[in-house]
């Protein structure tokens, strides 16, 4: 049971957080902090918070838990408002895209009080931002990653732990670099990879008919090209290594399917096409599989 | 009103054809043509064709109609199958997802017969396949694309539109080459984008890693890789030429990203997620207010 928890940003993930672990029983009191007092009224309203804090240092004074869920590139800046008031025993935690630049700022910001800060990333997320796109049940089966530093306590992290696994997650844990490198793969290339192509398209002088004839699979492939610009731009520059990375991974397979078709070879294309569908396949099953024994087990 | 539809391929899109218009009463028989006669008989006991066809000169002789909707590889063998038995009054179109090979594959088999065959391209799918997988109402809203031949006479090609407009089809025209053109664009290319990727991390040495942290957003992204890698080898052949000028563009602005990404340059790189969002949320709004028009107008 946590007695008070501060949370910087009361939108989707920071709510979500906060409605779910009330829902749980969980917690006491939360406080919320933000930039805009009509959003911090509106997560009042809602009941996500309990009340809006007067100021960083009544916010953290004798939390226990502080999850900073605010826009990436105000990271930096929270983490620095929060050290001169971090009493010892107050565990701070994040919910950023990417996290060894989170822990490059929070080792700067913190300095000595490096060992309170658990750093995290839940995997979840909807089109909806702001308090009242956020959901008690949204993190219900989602993975969570934890990042421990190596000055974490074991105890401080499975505090952590535990409160994502009351808002229904499963914890992974993984070193800061290696979750950079994995999201960089599986989330961060192809968020590049779609804008890129609905940039190009739009950028044509014919772009007006091109976009009439796109069906449902363009529809799907670019669903993700409709996600903030601004939070992208930070998450690209905040993964800028292991982004290029994978681009330039991406740019030698490219080029070398180009190739294949330049030179009509049938066969090498099917064997591309085909190893991805069944990989895909693969993949989709063990999904399903997953889900379903979460709804077994939860029930 | 058809007296006798001939359909090649008695799969999603041709059963769907012949089931729409048996619902809409506009055509007296129907004939299937098929490599198995498993499934052949399994359109007959699902009431999308009247009978299969034993020979291609049964099912072409006394036809209004022939319709080629068998895999696109075949379309030419097919043509070649037809042209001996062709009379005159018989109109021949094909539902294959490029056109400028098929144009070529059909002056080629029909010769002085070319006249009679009017190109189009029915824009809708589902992920199953086969005469299970066919709709009465598949094409309810969709677009055709028509890409007629100078040869053909403007009565033809109004009785090929009148079937399509009796499925509940938008009728476009389009010339071959830029239907091509289109298609490259905004479905061949994301189609090869999605394999190349999905064929790239599945190659990776820690591959069950990475796609055990993929989420909505990659499965989104890649659910064109699941399509069949044999029908897009095909199509990525069939349209080689303007798949390569989309993928040689797109391999430039990626390379034009990648340099902002690697020089940091922050306001570039949200200027392109930014136009690509904008663009991408303008052709959502407009889609989504003519599905609201056909709703309105289907009623």
């Amino acid at each position: 049971m946590f007695k008070k928890i501060a949370i910087f940003g009361v939108g989707l993930i920071g709510g979500s957080f906060a409605l779910a672990l009330k829902k749980a029983g969980a917690v006491e009191r939360i406080v919320g902090v933000g930039r805009h007092s009509a959003t911090l009224e509106r997560a009042r309203e809602l009941g996500i918070i309990d009340a809006a804090a007067t100021s960083v240092a009544d916010a953290v004074s004798g939390a226990d838990l502080v999850l900073i869920a605010a826009p990436v590139a105000q990271t930096a800046a929270v983490l620095a408002s929060i050290a001169p008031h971090l009493q010892a025993g107050t565990i701070v935690t994040d919910a950023g895209s990417t996290k060894s630049d989170v822990v490059l700022a929070a080792r700067a910001a913190l300095g000595s009080k490096i060992a309170q800060f658990v750093p995290g990333h839940p995997i979840a997320g909807r089109e909806q931002n702001g308090p009242d796109a956020a959901l008690a049940d949204l993190y219900v089966g989602k993975k969570v990653v934890l990042a421990p530093l190596p000055e974490n306590t074991e105890r401080d992290v499975a505090k952590v732990a535990a409160a994502w696994q009351q808002c229904g997650a499963l914890i992974h844990r993984l070193s800061a670099q290696q979750h950079d490198a994995i999201f960089a793969a599986v989330s961060h290339l192809p968020h590049v990879l779609a804008y890129a192509l609905v940039d190009d398209i739009a950028n044509k002088p014919h772009a007006a008919d091109l976009f009439q004839y796109a069906a449902s699979g363009f529809r799907d492939f670019t669903r993700i090209a409709g996600s903030s610009p601004e939070m992208w731009r930070d998450i690209s520059l905040a993964n800028q290594g292991a982004l290029l990375n994978e681009l330039d991974a991406y740019l030698v397979q490219l080029t070398r399917l180009r190739g294949l078709l330049a030179a009509g070879d049938g066969p090498a294309i099917e064997a591309i096409y085909s190893n991805a569908q069944q990989a895909r396949h693969s993949w989709i099953s063990a999904i399903e599989a997953a889900e379903q024994q979460n709804k077994e087990g939860g029930d």
